[in-house]
């Protein structure tokens, strides 16, 4: 298309052909995400536009949810890169064409000449810049440009949006309950629903505010930090301290070996039986168990973390690490600490806790007291406040299943509508006020108040003057008539920015990196009132339209609506 | 490795090397699927397992989950293909090993000589047939071979296997509740969580029932029937028919033509408000609607099928319809019926089928009265239910959210647990039962009654004598003594079988492709006794141990569980 130059070329001035802004951004990080990744009726929808003559007719989508997910008041918007990266990408391909063929044979040749010559040059997308707090009915992407092409993207952005910002919020909330001082790890690759159900999980937890993921895969595509230690296999698969072959340990400095690691733990672990402050505490340890520690401390003695109940955490697992952790101690490593992944975690957390200070005092081993302590073992949100309204011991927790598949609310809502076409404004309207869709192009801002909280997002026609700071605006409530309120913002800011200009002549936000986009969620998360933010009982931050708005969609509304009959 | 030749030697006789075994089941279905896909831990414990000389240490893991999902008594297993795809390609790249020591930069350079050669040649992988319908404890695959290479695929395995059969059985439920003779259709591909849960989704779904997808990545990938018609924003996006430029209609047979077929919809729209049986039920229709289902049909006269609730669905949707179907009608063409998305599905389809029955009547139209109703709108097992205890008049259901997702429980809890190791029985042992692993290299057997139904499940060590049909045999709770029965099957039948023979001489199964599993899958379903099936307080069918076994557990038990002091 000859619109394609014309788009690169505003890109911040550097590609000059749409392949060249194509190359700029990149693939989808996922290679199935491709045109085809769409539902069928797009594709018969296309065709119908294509067969009346319609398919160019200029069209404006808003993407937006419904409803805040998980019994809160925020959402957390995420996914906006790849949409952005599967549009610059968009152009079928000859096996795409035959398969489409092969699927509507009864189309026209015409049609698949067509859907050949289509790519996204002609597109523009607008969005609210992704790891922002976003809310209900506000439009989290704006796409205007040819009626059949703009269908096409419905079902992928809808895909690529719902669970990214789906995850990216209920990683968020877990940091809130955690608190920011707690570590938060990502255990959830096992769980998710599928391969990229994992590789998305563990990104974006990463924007909601996880310190680091346990996946590989996630770690290397996306820079996030790694962590993991072993697991209960690896204790029970070892049965004797005679395993261990190779038993020397040179000093940190590579100054010292020690010849025999293995003796060395086990001089240690008798050193504790018989420390009179934690005698009768235990007695015999699981062997297996030691040789697994052991074994794991000499492959990483930098960074010996164990998992103590494959057998009974403060029988065996606790002193066992213990010795371990002391022989490192006496060669002048540190030791990690412990993970405890059944039981009760307030308690063992606790106990575990004494046993170190008690090591620390007995043997002058110092800081071994502030071990740190992980808990796994299918944590959520409300185990970990569970958790904060006992005493407990915790530093880190380990998170999966509930954390990845969204386990309290497996979807959010998101939808697409078609609030424009033509430069007419089109409304959806439903017998359930909350299914009414805010018709016409819009702008969106969002006002702040004095102490720097957002006050109010506010919808406006395209072409109405914008709020300004300063001064008083009438704020309305899209649908019901009582609900309204005046406000006088210290700032306004416009949410949604140009990401993929089309035709038009505007310059094109860069899409910011992981880390830039996991330092605005934070930051947003923070500057919210945090009584929109708590979990019992949320205060519902408010969504308006300016007055003018609210008066072109109820008179659209009215007419519209079929007029019923009493009988 | 040497062990490679041999491999691909013994699978079915004709590839001759690792690389043509793997050729020829080709690779994972998701480019993302590739050795890193795995938890971080996974290699932490490889090299400790390297470092202590214990990496080739034969290992044997059982791949089972612990409850059945939904609230149900069964499940179906699904997933296999993708695991063997995996291992058949299982290699990490040099790009993987630089990213794996940049990780671990403490571990000596001779770990990742040895990962770089790496495979699956010396694994061997037992399963059940994927389709199968499958019970708590019982292992769905048993893994033998390297500790540290096994190690690798637990988590792979997990994640492939968990979620694959969680939605086969979401759809296999949804199915039973539907009922043979209705028509679902997998709509979820936008709700679904990231892209390839949605393609997963469609795969699955078909397999555990479902008739077709509206994902066209899926259906070309797998061959998966696609349907699909329109959107509400087709309908909103028309303003009046003057927009319909082509307005010409063939008649099937290509011998007429219809030159204003716009006008013809006009003529039968009139007939219909005058006829007298229909009369008073509507009186003007909304004209968008009107040309959005004129142009819909002119673009596929053979299958066309409208969503009549836009506006209001007795008032315009049906009669805009019945006019452009009578239309098609009068040219040769039969309407495939109508899609409703909102309101009372149950009331709604009576009164369209009833109007639909009227027309055919009063214009003599042949089978009017059959036209298809498809109901959508957050539909679930439970909706279902409900509609299925009133009275109404749906054929075909179109399912999103609930069943891709997985929505009431997100999460298959499989695991992947060390049974045995150089020979030495492992037991993981847990307060709670449920959590105690079955220990030794199992073989597993289905026992069939005299009615064919599977009566029982059983597990034996691996050189006991088999059970056989006719014999008499005691089967045994694996944990609770008092819980067992002597069982004379009439038919018994092994379930575990060799997918991937590693260095053995054993014949490798084939895997069937995804139309002989959904077929497997549906007479799975359909010969398990009744009562285990129902959705209202199913049985639990049981699964057991041979009596030998059962000692073995409590032998390994004692031996292995700590002896707590009363204090």
């Amino acid at each position: 298309m000859a619109a394609a130059a014309a788009v690169a070329a505003t890109a911040n001035g550097s590609p000059a052909t749409a392949a060249e802004a194509a190359e700029e951004i990149g693939g989808p990080t996922n290679p199935m995400v491709t045109p085809l990744l769409t539902d069928l009726y797009q594709f018969t929808m296309a065709y119908a536009y294509w067969r009346a003559g319609k398919h160019l007719d200029r069209a404006v989508f808003d993407l937006y949810f419904r409803k805040n997910p998980f019994g809160g008041e925020f959402t957390v918007f995420a996914g906006l890169e790849e949409c952005i990266r599967l549009i610059a990408n968009f152009k079928f391909k000859e096996a795409d064409i035959s398969f489409l063929r092969s699927v509507m044979p009864t189309c026209e040749d015409g049609f698949f000449d067509y859907l050949r010559e289509v790519d996204c040059s002609d597109v523009e997308v607008y969005a609210i810049p992704e790891g922002s707090v976003v809310f209900p009915k506000v439009p989290l992407m704006r796409i205007e440009g040819p009626v059949a092409a703009v269908q096409l993207l419905e079902t992928p952005f809808v895909n690529l949006v719902n669970y990214a910002s789906l995850v990216t919020t209920n990683a968020a909330r877990h940091r809130f309950v955690a608190g920011k001082s707690k570590v938060l790890l990502e255990f959830g690759l096992r769980r998710a629903q599928g391969p990229d159900g994992g590789i998305s999980a563990s990104k974006y937890c990463y924007i909601g505010g996880f310190d680091a993921t346990s996946n590989v895969a996630a770690g290397k595509l996306f820079g996030i930090p790694l962590r993991g230690t072993h697991s209960h296999a690896f204790v029970s698969s070892y049965m004797s301290l005679d395993e261990i072959q190779d038993r020397a340990l040179k000093s940190p400095d590579g100054l010292r070996t020690c010849e025999d690691f293995v003796s060395l733990v086990q001089t240690w672990l008798r050193k504790l039986q018989l420390a009179g402050s934690l005698s009768g505490i235990f007695g015999e340890t699981n062997q297996s168990e030691l040789a697994a520690f052991t074994s794991y401390a000499l492959a990483f003695p930098n960074n010996f973390l164990a998992l103590v109940d494959t057998y009974d955490v403060m029988r065996s697992g606790i002193p066992n690490f213990c010795a371990v952790a002391l022989a490192l101690n006496s060669l002048g490593y540190r030791a990690s600490g412990i993970r405890l992944d059944s039981g009760d975690l307030a308690y063992l957390s606790i106990v575990a806790r004494e046993f170190f200070h008690a090591v620390e005092k007995e043997f002058g081993a110092p800081d071994f007291g502030k071990m740190t302590i992980t808990a796994s073992n299918d944590l959520n949100e409300e185990t970990i406040d569970a958790l904060n309204k006992q005493r407990h011991e915790v530093d880190a927790y380990g998170i999966g299943t509930y954390l990845v598949t969204c386990y309290a609310q497996a979807a959010l809502g998101c939808v697409f509508k078609l609030v424009e076409i033509n430069n007419q404004p089109r409304i959806k309207l439903s017998e359930d006020v909350a299914k009414v869709s805010i018709p016409c192009k819009k702008r969106c801002f969002r006002l702040y108040g004095r102490e720097g909280y957002p006050l109010v997002d506010m919808m406006t026609g395209e072409n109405e003057p914008p709020p300004k700071a300063g001064e008083r605006i009438l704020c309305r409530h899209p649908f019901n008539e009582s609900k309204r309120a005046y406000v006088v913002p210290q700032r306004v800011e416009e949410l949604l920015k140009c990401y993929w200009p089309g035709s038009s002549q505007k310059p094109r936000e860069e899409l910011p990196s992981l880390k830039k986009i996991r330092v605005r969620c934070l930051q947003h998360l923070e500057q919210m009132r945090p009584d929109h933010m708590r979990r019992l009982n949320p205060t519902p931050y408010k969504v308006s339209v300016s007055s003018k708005l609210y008066d072109f969609i109820h008179f659209l509304w009215l007419n519209e609506a079929p007029v019923g009959e009493l009988q």
